[in-house]
């Protein structure tokens, strides 16, 4: 099975309210008077890293990637746990770890270290609590809405391809926690862009019953020249929403385009459909 | 760094309170009136489970070796995330989980899904709510204390070996759920035996700054000509608790022996002193 096809099985399977039917980013978990954000994602060697990664880049990474999911709800993360496989490069696992924990004022809950044969396989489950009620989801665009991104796209690519000054965009991405929660109580959808903004575009638009009409002039990319492949490219870890019109923007962010009723495709770049989802973004596998 | 080593690093990251100095077998994270459990644990191709193992039998597994922690603190599922590694057996896999998920009444809360070059890791994080507060931990047993053990030890060492009779309990173990919900409000100490009877019981009498001793001839075992393998093996997946004395035991369990105050050893089985906590039990790598 694929990745796509696994998903879709995983949807037969006895499946809690509070994930979403594995359409969005988080599960969220009503306990009383709280809602608790729980997300995974690991990282393989060889498909997430090089094997000549640094290790501490690689547990940074793993770290914000699910702290950028956290962020997407507007959550305040409240710890960690860690999936390890024992390696050579452990130490400075421990230290890009430590690091990224401290720079976000994360705590570990526990987890589970093993000795893995072959490539290494890293997990983290990270557990937040909601600032905001609702919390926002990947569905909710309505029609009027404007579309909006932070950051600039490709810059993760750059740095992959060995650009000194986008290095650490890709070694070191960094959540959008403060951003997130900022957002939370304004917007009407929100999402992380982890697979590329086409791609995650696309998604948000499924998600919400609507089609996605994005100005290519508006949209912010690190490298003009390669202006696809910038919009392509995932990894960034920028916050992709939508606001009602009208509403101002209480963060740094770029309006990229409006929401429209869904027509024949979720997503237009410029006036033109894009139809193909499998050539939208960065998939694994 | 060994799985020893690396756990005592893990010491020097900023740690949750709930994370009981990762001397536990979960997390404990109070929220409002609920107290809610947390564990990860991870199986991977070539140390946990054999490249021909059934897929089923590997999810089955994974799912029930996280329930059995969440039992140890007499918590009720609420529901787990899974990291998965695509592969070959994944329709396979996923009948196993379906039935595990089924049996204990456990839905799917999220995970994540990768492909991953060479062997196959997986993981879940595994969510429950205490049904008793304060929550069992492996710390507090006490002098004087009854020592209980639900179960039979070296039955999944005999189905590891081929016993068909004992296949299932290696392949399939059973999470005692049931029976940690009704010990947790009698329990002065309280965990699972994962890594053997022996190094198991020596970790609960170091976490309560007490000595354990054990009667060898009260210990329930699936091979007698096999006693000292039997109590080390791991995988059982059995209960390990202390009653205070004079308390009544309210499920099917063996005394097996009796808390006494710290004095050179943790552990003593028929009188004699045991050493040495590496040949105690079962370690991966």
């Amino acid at each position: 099975m694929n990745e796509f096809e696994f998903l879709a099985a995983l949807r037969h399977l006895p499946i809690h309210d509070g994930a979403r039917d594995f359409h969005d980013d988080c599960a969220v978990l009503k306990l009383g008077n709280e809602h608790l954000i729980l997300t995974h994602d690991m990282m393989a060697e060889g498909t997430h890293f090089r094997p000549d990664a640094k290790m501490g880049d690689v547990a940074w990474k793993l770290v914000a990637l699910n702290l950028s999911d956290l962020a997407s709800k507007g959550a305040e993360p409240i710890g960690l746990l860690l999936g390890h496989s024992l390696g050579d490069g452990d130490a400075e696992f421990l230290s890009g770890l430590h690091e990224v924990l401290t720079a976000y004022d994360v705590p570990m809950l526990g987890g589970d270290t093993i000795a893995a044969t072959g490539a290494s396989t890293f997990g983290v489950t990270a557990i937040g609590r909601a600032t905001h009620v609702p919390v926002p989801s990947r569905a909710g665009a309505k029609p009027g809405d404007a579309i909006y991104t932070t950051g600039t796209f490709g810059r993760a690519m750059l740095g992959f391809e060995g650009r000194v000054d986008f290095q650490e965009a890709f070694n070191r991405p960094r959540p959008l926690l403060d951003e997130g929660r900022i957002l939370a109580p304004k917007v009407s959808a929100m999402m992380d862009v982890s697979d590329g903004l086409m791609l995650d575009a696309w998604r948000m638009a499924k998600a919400g019953g609507v089609s996605f009409h994005l100005n290519p002039e508006l949209i912010p990319v690190a490298a003009f020249d390669r202006f696809d492949e910038c919009i392509r490219w995932g990894d960034d870890y920028e916050l992709l929403f939508t606001l009602p019109a009208g509403h101002s923007v209480p963060i740094a962010a770029s309006q990229i385009g409006k929401v429209m009723e869904a027509s024949d495709s979720p997503v237009y770049l410029g006036g033109t459909a894009l139809s193909d989802p499998e050539s939208l973004g960065y998939r694994h596998g």
